[in-house]
């Protein structure tokens, strides 16, 4: 550490004691490497306040001795979002000691959670009071309430909730100069000016900390009916999808999968069976839920699948018949990300367009990128109905040279950009993919967001060199 | 005009012909003079583009020779918003001639309308494709979609679907620098930094002129019910629209009046009686669609009322029996300022504090302000699901010294601080409120609008004076 950062943590541990810094190196060590072992920084201490007043007291001395702070939750990013500089110039701060859920409202249908809480932490809480939090995703048992905001994540509810934004009333957030934004009150109404709370979700950090925020809750959930479905064509399960929500009501899960990444599940991960007999060439997982009555919602699935057969939408559907065999579809399309490991390197592309345009882009561009790179096939899979799919190239002998890897995935975000897409639909930039985003996002939009950085952040000292360089 | 402003008005006519140039001074009359006729403003022509292009050059130029621009739409601002400046410094720009509905897709459910589209042209013809754009309010047969989205409005169906920045997908504008920001894809997921189209939402033009908006649309209403109840307090009535919530899907207008309102408006309106035969303390509106069978929703309703009624959530309801009826009860609630501009002036407050808070803030801030000004009488009625009163005080002799109005006022706004809520719940802040919105909200926030402001609108060319001195 420098002279300021050592003042920094030492005028810290002084004032709110020795929990509230990390200085071992051992124990900040598995900290400084991103989930996918991508990037690796340095930081000579992890901050670790145990509230908001704690995170201003930090932010403010940061600002004023011009030490950069790098927030961090569960360490999950999927961009290097929350991996410190490797030259030890910013410090870590962990949130994860600020894990208290303030409140729980049924009548309200609100909680105020704090930025480190956990996922399912939050989950199980509120399902105590016969509340749902609907966000959900693979990270859920690591992945904390300030990180979910600062990236706006998505997971498999977007469909029926909308992304975290949806789901965020207000924020508490501790701004670049060490002041605090109180907007946990959470008004249904409020017309003073630029939404601020709105602004630091999906900012990534950089225009602040999130310290804790009002979230949405809705009823608990009382059924689930699950769907396998075999289709012909990604138009064909859009249409399908469109066609189910005119009849049933709670369709929150519609996730695409092709026939070789079925395949390629069934080959490599023990214990799966196809829930079809016959070959499809396209393959879609459908839940629903209610929170009244499992036997209502179960017959509009099956009265609405029955009038889509007959109307051409689909080809063969199976209902899970209990738990345990919707547990079993859902395994078939969570392993889907391990089968690939099995098989060999992917290339992951988290992309999106516009709705409408996702079948035509999977097939179009799926084919184009086989074409040019012959030897790869394209597992497009996941969230048709929000036109965002997890766009995954294989190389068929499991291997590939960087450099050829790099050329697909230009390819691939050059295809996204033509198709005025996004490069990043759920992850977010972090550091991974600022290159790309200034390359083919439009140029309005990025001087926007150097903009606002830079008027809100002056020094610079919010989570640098993500986002804006 | 001054020479730049001539210059720009001669090159732009020159550019795009006449229609793109109003400079007849009786023309630009109408519009230099703000809804509630509070402000009065100079604009020596009123630039009418017909494109984005229109748009993007004139801003460009603008941007160049310094010289600010008042974006205006159907001019119902209730705070001033649209109306240019008193010392003819700025040009007002007219969105009306974009007023082209460039598609409406019933299968996306979305439509683009540009920012000069009048709402209820709106409504018309996403009607003829079987859809529905929620968003309703009084001045529809003048009020603009781009006014519509620059302050965030409101209206009456807000509980359901929220106010207009929940109903846009995606925005185009023209920046100050004249770069046109595209976001019509209307992407469902894109996580590429700050939410550029969010901030548009009820920035007030302050930051670009919004051109055309992607906004989302709902199956078209088949049938309503309409139903007005007796309750004995707001308490009362935030419990009964809990209850009902629980039991009944789309439930869109919960509003609430008190007596004396209501007897305001049946002694000042003809043909007005009251739905009920009793005396209640408070009253309340309420409106369920459906876009399926009225019968049921009917069905529902009657039984929730029931329910209701048993667990001792209502005194006295009426269920309309047709749709005069309904709209003999929306003539009730919709004639509330008319009977007061009858009874004599009344000091208008669009408030909000968190929707639990409520209750008890119409009690005890009306009784505050009648005991402080002895003779005023509080009229709060309105949006109690949304957080967000109209909290009206009348003078019981119908006479306002402006002295003694602005301290009531003060000291409304006052009490709405002390609770944590808004001095514009639905209005925004335009020119009339920005004192109030300096001196209540907290200075983090404060600073945030100002810092974005300056850091988009370096030259402080868009609608200047209005949110941000």
């Amino acid at each position: 550490m420098n002279a300021e950062q050592t003042r920094l943590v030492t005028t810290i541990r002084d004032r709110f004691g020795p929990k509230s810094v990390v200085t071992d190196s051992a124990d900040i060590a598995p900290w400084l490497t991103d989930w996918r072992g991508k990037f690796q920084g340095i930081s000579g201490a992890m901050l670790t306040p145990g509230s908001t007043e704690e995170v201003a007291a930090i932010v403010s001395l940061a600002s004023e001795l011009r030490i950069p702070l790098v927030p961090q939750g569960g360490n999950t990013s999927m961009c290097g979002g929350a991996t410190p500089p490797g030259d030890g110039s910013a410090l870590l701060i962990s949130l994860r000691r600020m894990n208290r859920i303030r409140s729980v409202s049924a009548g309200d249908r609100q909680a105020i959670a704090e930025a480190g809480v956990i996922l399912s932490d939050l989950h199980d809480r509120v399902a105590e009071e016969g509340c749902r939090f609907p966000m959900t995703l693979g990270a859920k048992g690591s992945a904390t309430i300030g990180g979910l905001i600062a990236t706006n994540a998505g997971g498999t509810q977007v469909l029926r909730f909308g992304t975290m934004r949806s789901l965020v009333a207000g924020i508490e957030a501790v701004m670049p100069d060490g002041s605090v934004h109180n907007g946990l009150a959470a008004l249904k109404k409020d017309n003073r000016g630029y939404n601020l709370d709105q602004l630091l979700v999906g900012a990534e950090g950089t225009l602040g900390i999130v310290t804790a925020a009002t979230l949405r809750l809705f009823p608990a959930v009382a059924a689930r009916t699950t769907v396998w479905c075999g289709v012909s064509s990604p138009e064909q399960a859009l249409d399908l999808l469109r066609f189910l929500e005119e009849r049933v009501a709670g369709i929150e899960g519609f996730e695409i999968v092709p026939h070789d990444t079925l395949a390629l599940v069934l080959r490599h991960i023990p214990n799966t069976r196809s829930p079809l007999s016959g070959e499809h060439a396209w393959h879609v997982l459908i839940e629903a839920t209610t929170s009244g009555d499992g036997d209502l919602l179960r017959a509009a699935i099956e009265e609405g699948l029955g009038a889509a057969h007959e109307a051409g939408h689909l080809a063969d559907a199976a209902i899970a018949a209990n738990e345990a065999q919707a547990e079993a579809f859902w395994h078939l399309r969570d392993s889907i990300a391990e089968a690939e490991r099995a098989h060999g390197a992917s290339i992951a592309h988290d992309i999106s367009v516009r709705v409408a345009d996702m079948p035509r882009f999977i097939e179009e561009a799926g084919a184009e990128v086989e074409r040019r790179f012959p030897g790869t096939k394209v597992d497009a899979f996941g969230h048709l109905g929000d036109g965002n799919v997890h766009f995954h190239v294989r190389a068929l002998d499991g291997v590939w040279a960087p450099e050829r890897a790099k050329e697909v995935s230009r390819l691939v975000y050059d295809l996204v950009g033509e198709a005025g897409g996004s490069v990043s639909a759920e992850h977010g930039i972090g550091q991974l993919k600022i290159g790309e985003f200034e390359r083919l996002t439009e140029p309005a939009r990025v001087a926007a967001v150097r903009a606002i950085k830079h008027a809100l952040d002056p020094l610079g000292i919010m989570n640098p060199g993500k986002l804006v360089r």
